[in-house]
C-alpha cells in the first residue's frame, strides 16, 4: 500500500532527461535541420526508443514491487525513497548537462539560470501530486487496495480529457473510442472475484476517486505543457528546475510523515538492495517518462503504462506463478485493439 | 440445457417473412423504382425496423426462456416444440403469399413451384444444424454450461470469417477490429466467478468449440447466401422451402430423441403458456432473422442479438432481479464501443 505511492508519483510526474548517451537525439535540439523525411524518421525512431524504455522499465517496476512484497513488508520510510528519486534524477539531469556544456558550450537553451516567468509553473505538478497524495490516505476509507487498482483506470479517461482541453490537441473520434477501449481493457484485466466491490462504492469514493484521477491527469498534462512550451530549451534543464521542486515538496513529505522515524532510526533504516534498485528503477523511469512527454505526448505515455501493466502480469506467470485469467486475455485483447485503433484512428494533420 | 437448443436453432437460422403487414416492405421487390434518394432512405428505414425487431424478439426470447426456467425444468419434448416452431413459420409464409398473390397475381418471383436448380441448396442449412445440435451433446463432456456460453461467441468471429470468405463481403479494417471487440465484449459481459474453468476447456472440448462456431457461422452465412442469390425472388417463397427442410429435419430429430415420450405421453405433453409463447417468439424471431439477412446482411444480425443479450440482462434486474457485475458493464462498453466502430468503419462502396 504505502509503497503504490512512490510508483504512482514516478509513473506519472514530470522528469529529467538522459539524452547525453543519444547522439542522435541530441541533433534535434538543433532546430534546421536540412534534411526532412530523415529528421522525421528519426524523430519517430526517438519516440518509439522512449516508449519502449518507459514501457519495459515501468514493467519492471512493478516486478520489483512484486518482488519486495514476497519479502514482507517495507521497513523503510517511502518519503526518504521517493526523495532519493527526486534528488537522482535531479543529479542525472545535471551530470546530462555538464556533458552538453563540455561539448556544446553554453547557449542560451541548456543554461542553467531561469527567470523567474519560466520557474514559476514548475512547482504546481508537484503540489497537485502532494494533494493527490493526501486524498490517497482518505479514499480507502471508503475503498480497499483492489477497488483502488480499479478506479485509478479513471485516469486514462481523465488523461484524454484533459489531453484535449488543455493542450487544444485533438483526438479522431476512433482515437476516442480506442481510449475509452483502453479504459475498459486495463479494468477488464484487472478483474478478480472481489472487483464487483467497486460498484458498491459510495458517492464520496467516487467523487475522491474521480478527484484523484484528475488531479493526476491534470499534472501530467501540465507536465506535458510546460515541456513543450519552450520547445528549443533543452529538456536537462526544464528537468532540472521540476525536479528541484520535487525534492521540496518530498522534503516536506518527510517531515510530516516520517520525521519521528528518520530521527530515531536514520534515513536509510530498513533500506535493502531491492529498496535501492527500485529507487535507480523510479529515476530511471522519470527520465523515460520525461523523454515520453518531450518528444512524444500523455496519450503515449498512457498507452506505455497501460501495455507496461499487461506485460507485468505475464512476467510474473513465469516469475511467481501467477495464473492469467480470462478477464486478463479479455483485457489484453481489447487493450490490444485500442493501440491499433489509436494508430489507425490517427488525423491526417 | 435442453432448451438451448430451440434458442441456437431458431436465432442462427434462415426464415420465413411476413412481410405482407408492411406495405413500404413490398414496394421494393419490383425492380424499378424511380425516385433512388427515397428508396435508399426506405431500404435503411426497412433494414432499422428488421433490425430493432429482431434485437427486440431476441431479448424478449431469452427472458422468457428465464420466465419459464423459473417455474421448473421443461416437461415438454423440444424437438416436437421445434417441430410447431418451423411449422408455423411455413403456415406464416404462405399466409403472406397468399395476399400477395391476392393484390399482385402469381408472377415468376413469387409463385411458389421451384426448379430443382433453386431448391437442392435450401437442406444444407438444417443439415450443418443437425450436425451442430448432435456435437453440442458430446462438447458438455468437456465443457460446462456456462463455459459453453461463454465459447459460444466464437460464433461471432466464425461468422466474421465465413463472411467474408463465402459471400467475399469486405469488411474494413475498422470493423475487424470491431468484431474482435464484439467477441471479447460478450464475453467480458457474460464473466462470472466459475468463467476461469473455460481455459481448463481439454483440446477436444476447444475443438468442438470451434467446429461448431464453424457450423453455426457457415449455416447463417449460407443461408444468406442462398436468400440473396435471387433478389427478385420473394422472400416468402424463399422462406417457405427453407421452412420445409426445417419441417422436415425436425420431424427426423422427433423421431429419433422423443420417439417414446410423443408415442406414449401425446405431442404436446407438458405444453403450458409459456411454451405457446415461447414458440410463438421463436417463429417471429425466426422471421426477423430471415428478414435481417434479405435487407441487411449476417453482420447486422450477430450485432443485434448482441446488444439483445445485453438488453436481457438489463431488464432482467428488474423482472428477477438479477445483480449486474462490474465485468458487465465493462463488457456492455465494449460491445457499445464496437457497435460504433462497426458504422464508423464503414467502407466506402
Amino acid at each position: 500500500m504505502e509503497y503504490r505511492k512512490i510508483k504512482d508519483e514516478d509513473n506519472d510526474g514530470g522528469t529529467i532527461s538522459d539524452d547525453i548517451e543519444n547522439p542522435r537525439g541530441k541533433g534535434f535540439s538543433v532546430a534546421s535541420v536540412s534534411n526532412v523525411p530523415a529528421r522525421e524518421q528519426s524523430k519517430w525512431k526517438r519516440k518509439s526508443v522512449v516508449t519502449l524504455a518507459l514501457t519495459f522499465l515501468t514493467s519492471s517496476q512493478a516486478i520489483l514491487i512484486v518482488w519486495s512484497k514476497r519479502a514482507g513488508k517495507y521497513e523503510y520510510s517511502v518519503t526518504t525513497a521517493n526523495f532519493l528519486v527526486e534528488t537522482l534524477k535531479c543529479a542525472l539531469s545535471l551530470a546530462a548537462l555538464a556533458r552538453i556544456w563540455k561539448t556544446e558550450g553554453v547557449t542560451e537553451d541548456n543554461r542553467l539560470s531561469t527567470t523567474f516567468d519560466e520557474v514559476i509553473v514548475y512547482p504546481i505538478p508537484a503540489a497537485l501530486y502532494l494533494v493527490k497524495n493526501l486524498l490517497q490516505y482518505y479514499i480507502f476509507a471508503y475503498v480497499d487496495a483492489p477497488g483502488y487498482q480499479i478506479l485509478k483506470n479513471l485516469n486514462i479517461i481523465s488523461t484524454g480529457v484533459l489531453y484535449r482541453i488543455i493542450l487544444k490537441k485533438k483526438l479522431s473520434e476512433i482515437q476516442w473510442a480506442a481510449f475509452i477501449l483502453l479504459c475498459a481493457g486495463c479494468t477488464t484485466a484487472q478483474l478478480n472475484s472481489r472487483s464487483d466491490h467497486v460498484l458498491q462504492t459510495p458517492l464520496q469514493g467516487w467523487i475522491m476517486a474521480i478527484v484523484m484521477a484528475l488531479l493526476s491527469g491534470f499534472a501530467g498534462v501540465y507536465t506535458e505543457a510546460i515541456i513543450k512550451k519552450r520547445p528549443s530549451r533543452n529538456i536537462n534543464v526544464q528537468n532540472f528546475w521540476l525536479y528541484i521542486f520535487g525534492m521540496a515538496f518530498n522534503a516536506v513529505a518527510i517531515l510530516i510523515q516520517d520525521f519521528d522515524a528518520v530521527m530515531n532510526k536514520g534515513f536509510f533504516h530498513g533500506y535493502s538492495v531491492i529498496t535501492t534498485l527500485m529507487i535507480l528503477n523510479h529515476a530511471l523511469s522519470g527520465i523515460a517518462v520525461s523523454m515520453v512527454m518531450k518528444y512524444a505526448d500523455n496519450i503515449v505515455k498512457v498507452y506505455s503504462t497501460s501495455v507496461a501493466m499487461l506485460l507485468t502480469a505475464v512476467v510474473s506467470v513465469f516469475l511467481f506463478g501467477f495464473e492469467l485469467t480470462l478477464a486478463f486475455f479479455l483485457g489484453a485483447t481489447v487493450v490490444s485493439v485500442s493501440v491499433y485503433l489509436h494508430s489507425a484512428g490517427k488525423l491526417q494533420r
